[in-house]
């Protein structure tokens, strides 16, 4: 089995040396800094930490830890598939949806990136027969909308890179090949939202979850065929399914077609899976979605660089953890300037929190330390007008994670007063990041800017499928190399758990106490 | 003048007193107490707080506290026109909006409650005329759609309040009298994305700026029209403006009419005034905006209570800052379990971050305590797939304020396995609470929920127009009342200043340093 072994973040010398280092005050950020701070990330992406908190003494000391905890080690480890989710004894393979950086991997005889591959090939196929019109709806109309019906990972990754490529695919008047829309929540308002929107007849139903049981997702499948049923329509043809080979839904005879992932591929991992590829297939096409995985794959290849001053991804992870760790920020902000992104921070907020809000180690040990940061964010220039007061004067610093593209998706601007909106908009950036940074002296306090509020900055010229499919795995590394740091599993979400249980308590009416009693504020006792 | 005085939380001797008292530990949540800490909030809503920190100590202390820090006199005098805005020199009359608590405020001899009347009456009108067809678009089109141009306080407010009742007008089948669309970021794929889907000639735009000097919303008005120029189109027969009767945009002749707020109206207050009025009059119906207004003055009407048992939005302000205080909790969840309020997160993230994420007092003086929390949601069922993971087992506790309809808005719904999906839904709500408050041991660390996570409820019948206009006021009450607490100006936010300070000096070219410096990595240098 594995040659790696694991310790915990505090048991780490190199981390008792880089908790001894005071941070460099970013009040004093230069251009020297910012043109010295940057590493090429992927895909045309680069990170600029030019106003992190960071100098050269604590690279040095990231540099003491990434090998003291063997980040790149263990990298390899969980791509030649070893059982890096401890909790649940499971490979953890998302990666080699992407391509192949490890050897083989195999199980029960199956070569797994032989089967992603194939999979990605039948979706691939899918979409294009849909688009051709050789599958068309149960009452003979042409599909025209696409509706994923799946919740957590099967749909806010997804939904975020849909909106992401929005409006570069519809830039020069080239409509997407269909529309896309997402049902997810429980609530029953969510999908009669989505329903009185669109006509049945023209949509293909994405119906998303790996075992089959999602309680959401399989309530919502029945309570669209209802929402959808009318003379000669016949939802079987209108929906198929993106599940595991042992699902019940995998046997089911009542869809049009079957995709497979596997349990190696965890919900907030799986958007470069069948779980965002068939939604992405048929709205986009096949191959903005294998230009994703592209971007995707160069990013992984660029994370496995052992030196930490040169592997953007592993430079974020260390930054972060040093914000968290060391310097005690809780919080972290991502601000994304760029309107295509304005999901991406509820993508990422599962992705970090799901993945690293843990209080125990892959050995099932509680840490003594602090662990995945709170995440939240907005787009730019929209949260400057709303929560950025508080970056700015509150009374509790939260690191700032911004992202930037030199031209826009839809490429439509317009000049004014000499600067386009695009222009306008990077200004604004600029502008917030040494602002933060530098702050500024006033005699009037209520005026007065301390600064010394630490950002980093991804930037790129273009938000293209390639840029988004980097972007997408430079934060799921960079999370997966934090939980290689904190020792913890990254891949198990344990802590879902007990309000399903709850849940089902009261469902069939066995509960009791503050339960019960909450229950029936809610009107759940009336009914059932 | 002012008969009240101002001190310093930590001045408060009754704040020492609280900040001795251990908190209640929700692991004990019960029966009892669930039914007993409950109490009426407004238009039919219920504030239940029997999963909070606190017990019958605490809430004495906070009578205490309320005293001492003359809430009530405060309110009074900010309702009947005292300069409570105090870096700014204005008044805060949000509330007269709704109605009149106080005494006539008059400012240069007007009656500023006739004056706002006086408006509304006027957006009614024109939202009754435009539904009859008598104000047609300049191709002689009858109006289907409106958009709003705005930002920060002219978006999200308004933005929040039409989602959340889009599906409830909906119901039966009546749809909306006009859909409604927002532009905000200057990005300019915000407006591209919006225009590609809008006929221009069917279109009438709400252009909103107090100041009318909003960088954003000019730059976004000029744009909309190059986007919507045609033959026989007058982009002046299209667009109606909402601005203070001094700013730039009152005069212009540019407008098909103008609707006029004052300084007296926080962008981030201001959904109730014709900044959220016209809009939602034009989507839903005057009448639909003035039950939104008639709950928001119940609201305001029970804030008045003296008694903080009895005041449901004092004792939620008092629970916020004990536990931010002395329990040091810095980051607060809004989770309303309704995706009609998929965007009042974002909007309250806004009202509490921008007005209380202030580090000087209202007399300018640096305050040594925290202040505003970080605010951050999503809507339950959708997060528990995502963030929950973190709330139930990260290291940091993060207070939870849960929201709650027995109805669902649309009245669509399925039974599956027993139970529609809105039972499902708050079976789920309830689960919640009691899981993140009881937790769970089990002899597996990794499955073990140590609970101790504090939360509070606020629950209703249905998410009504006058619902929704309570619950809004209800969270800008809180956030005053907080800020009395706090002793600071929760009205202005001067820090948003110094960044539009830099982004002017970026784009006239005046920039040095890592300012120029990150404005080349973005591209700004190139094109000004």
């Amino acid at each position: 089995m594995s040659s790696v072994t694991y310790k915990n973040l505090t048991e780490c010398e190199s981390f008792k040396a880089l908790a001894s280092l005071p941070p460099f005050d970013v009040t004093a950020v230069s251009a020297e800094r910012v043109r010295d701070y940057q590493v090429a990330l992927a895909a045309g992406l680069t990170y600029s930490y030019g106003a992190a908190p960071v100098e050269e003494s604590h690279i040095a000391a990231f540099e003491e830890l990434a090998a003291e905890q063997l980040l790149i080690s263990k990298y390899e480890a969980l791509l030649s598939g070893e059982v890096m989710n401890t909790g649940e004894r499971r490979m953890v393979l998302h990666h080699l949806l992407r391509g192949q950086l490890g050897g083989t991997v195999e199980f029960n005889g199956v070569d797994l990136g032989a089967f992603y591959r194939e999979q990605a090939a039948r979706f691939s196929e899918f979409a294009r027969r849909v688009h051709a019109g050789e599958v068309t709806g149960s009452t003979g109309k042409r599909f025209r909308n696409v509706v994923q019906i799946g919740i957590g990972g099967s749909d806010l990754g997804p939904r975020a890179l849909y909106l992401a490529l929005l409006e570069l695919v519809a830039a020069g008047g080239k409509a997407p090949a269909m529309d896309a829309y997402f049902v997810s929540n429980v609530d029953p308002d969510d999908a009669a939202a989505v329903m009185r929107r669109i006509n049945p007849e023209e949509t293909l139903f994405v119906l998303v979850s790996k075992s089959g049981t999602t309680q959401e997702t399989l309530t919502n499948e029945r309570f669209v065929a209802s929402l959808a049923a009318g003379p000669g329509f016949d939802v079987g043809k209108h929906m198929v399914a993106v599940t595991s080979q042992t699902s019940p839904l995998a046997s089911s005879k009542g869809y049009l077609d079957a995709f497979f992932i596997d349990d190696f591929i965890g919900g907030r991992y799986s958007a470069t899976s069948a779980v965002g590829g068939v939604v992405l297939s048929l709205a986009f096409g096949a191959e903005v979605f294998s230009e994703i995985l592209s971007g995707a794959h160069e990013a992984d290849s660029a994370a496995m660089n052992g030196s930490v001053r040169e592997n953007a991804t592993m430079l974020d992870a260390m930054i972060g953890l040093y914000e968290r760790n060391v310097l005690g920020y809780a919080t972290t902000a991502v601000l994304p300037y760029s309107q295509a992104l304005h999901r991406f921070p509820a993508h990422l907020q599962q992705l970090d929190m799901e993945s690293n809000g843990k209080s125990v180690n892959r050995s099932g040990r509680p840490v003594a330390y602090e662990t995945g940061p709170i995440v939240f964010g907005e787009p730019g220039t929209n949260g400057q007008h709303s929560f950025y007061q508080l970056l700015h004067q509150g009374t509790t610093i939260v690191p700032l994670q911004f992202v930037g593209f030199r031209a826009s998706q839809a490429e439509r601007d317009i000049e004014v007063d000499g600067s386009t909106s695009q222009v306008k908009l990077n200004a604004n950036l600029a502008a917030q990041i040494v602002a933060f940074a530098a702050g500024k002296e006033d005699s009037n306090p209520n005026k007065n800017f301390t600064g010394g509020r630490p950002s980093t900055l991804i930037h790129g010229d273009r938000l293209t499928p390639r840029a988004l499919g980097a972007l997408l795995a430079h934060f799921e590394n960079k999370v997966m190399f934090q939980g290689f740091l904190w020792n913890i599993n990254s891949f198990d979400q344990e802590g879902v758990q007990l309000g399903k249980v709850l849940t089902r308590q009261v469902l069939s009416g066995k509960s009791e106490g503050a339960l019960l009693e909450y229950a029936k504020l809610l009107g759940v006792h009336d009914s059932i």
